[in-house]
């Protein structure tokens, strides 16, 4: 499984009636969930974002740069918006706006039977996002605005020096590697989405980070790639792994936890036992 | 931690008075448990050994080729035997046998308190065993004879290919390097003991492999490094790893078996995300 780029995939009316006008009016002053910051690289290591919400009308002013902006800032004068992803806690925006949803006619290779949910995304001009790995199949539909994505295999994640879903190199062009040696050695994959009907397929687990240029309006798809019942119930938009992936991170945690009473020598030589019990499970090929 | 090579450790009558002819009238006909091979590399991996019992007297005939046997042969004309170590389910065969124990002095800096058990070693020429851990610091005081010992460190076990606290590489002189490519990357410490009061401290958790030359007669003396309480209780000559270290891979092995109902992407990703988690516990400048 790999990316795939396609082009001129027909969206439907959204294609040329997204711009910021008709989505400002469409919405209106419906109150919705941002993040802001005065950086363009959100930053999550040292929360360089702010959770806020604005009227969505506003948020398309401040995004597109279209008249001027009535309320304050937040942070500074010079800011960047990205309209928040719906989380468990949050109502299904798209849903809630027939109309938007009416104008975008979804890809038809997306298996509708096992679709979680389909996400609009709007940013301003510049941002750039981290680079995470969702458990969902995912295609990202560009409608306005032009982004770079950057991609890296599962296979390499040792390279990516994660924190949890998250890689903690949020620089993907000049990784500062001093800090992180092995971050060039991961085998990469760009993209640019430039034109409506640019459509980028990423599967579940490949890490991907947008570098945006413009004011970017996108609609994303998420789809169950495993059986439904290798999810966990109680996470109804999969933003968690697989409720197996998570057991086993939770026993290795306490195995861990087993091997603090040792001496330093001791604790090392077994985490280099249980390195070894692993990587027999990996192909021949792959020397970790 | 690291190996250290004593000379003229002063080990008391037993460096002057074990020829074979001494040991042989000194125990007798009594019979022990011994390890016989038609080969002199004893392989764990195809199992070209038995475990039998001979009589005292005619294992030192056997080994030390003094006179003509007079049993039959177990395997083949030329045959190669060890004594074998105690385990639990064997009686200390040095404490039954107080007139050798008395000519045997432990070398002084031993923590007599902290001592697990004294094990006569007894070997025909040309036998090499294979490389393993003990949990036990340990001496080896060479009595008689000469041999070769080759010893790697408890970091490197990632490249020695372990099946438990055993190498599939028989042979370290000339290792298999289509099958074992990572071996010749392994750090290697070797040594001789060939004269009555060589002494080998080899640490708990290095590796260590024996090549003899001769009809050999050693003396090997465990002691525990860890407190007592770390060790398993059921277990009293500390075979086995820290009980912490058993339920730790115990857990791993649990949590591994928790990925087998993923597809074969997911179970891979997932498996190097527990490295990246594992290595995370090591030093910076161990990149596995």
């Amino acid at each position: 499984r790999e990316p795939a780029l396609l082009r001129n995939v027909p969206l439907g009316p959204c294609s040329y009636k997204w711009n910021s006008r008709y989505l400002s009016n469409s919405v209106g002053s419906k109150s919705v969930n941002i993040l802001v910051s005065s950086h363009a690289r959100f930053d999550f290591v040292h929360k360089n974002f702010l959770n806020r919400t604005l009227p969505f009308n506003e948020l398309i002013r401040r995004c597109s740069g279209m008249g001027k902006h009535t309320g304050d800032h937040f942070l500074s004068e010079r800011e960047f918006y990205q309209l928040r992803s719906p989380d468990d806690r949050q109502e299904d925006f798209f849903k809630n706006h027939k109309g938007l949803q009416d104008d975008f006619k979804m890809p038809n290779f997306i298996p509708k039977e096992k679709l979680i949910s389909t996400n609009l995304k709007i940013n301003s001009a510049d941002v750039i996002t981290w680079t995470q790995y969702d458990v969902m199949d995912t295609v990202l539909c560009q409608v306005q605005g032009s982004r770079r994505v950057v991609l890296f295999p599962p296979r390499d994640s040792s390279k990516l020096y994660l924190q949890g879903d998250k890689s903690l190199v949020l620089d993907v062009d000049q990784p500062d590697t001093a800090k992180f040696p092995l971050f060039p050695m991961a085998q990469r994959w760009e993209c640019e989405l430039s034109q409506p009907g640019d459509v980028l397929f990423i599967p579940a687990l490949w890490f991907h980070s947008s570098i945006c240029k413009d004011f970017g309006v996108a609609v994303s798809c998420l789809w169950r790639h495993l059986e439904r019942d290798q999810y966990d119930k109680k996470d109804p938009l999969h933003h968690k792994d697989p409720m197996a992936a998570t057991r086993a991170m939770d026993l290795l945690a306490k195995a861990l936890k087993q091997l603090e009473i040792l001496p330093d020598d001791y604790r090392q030589f077994y985490y280099r036992m249980m390195i070894n019990k692993v990587n027999e499970k990996l192909p021949r090929d792959f020397v970790q």
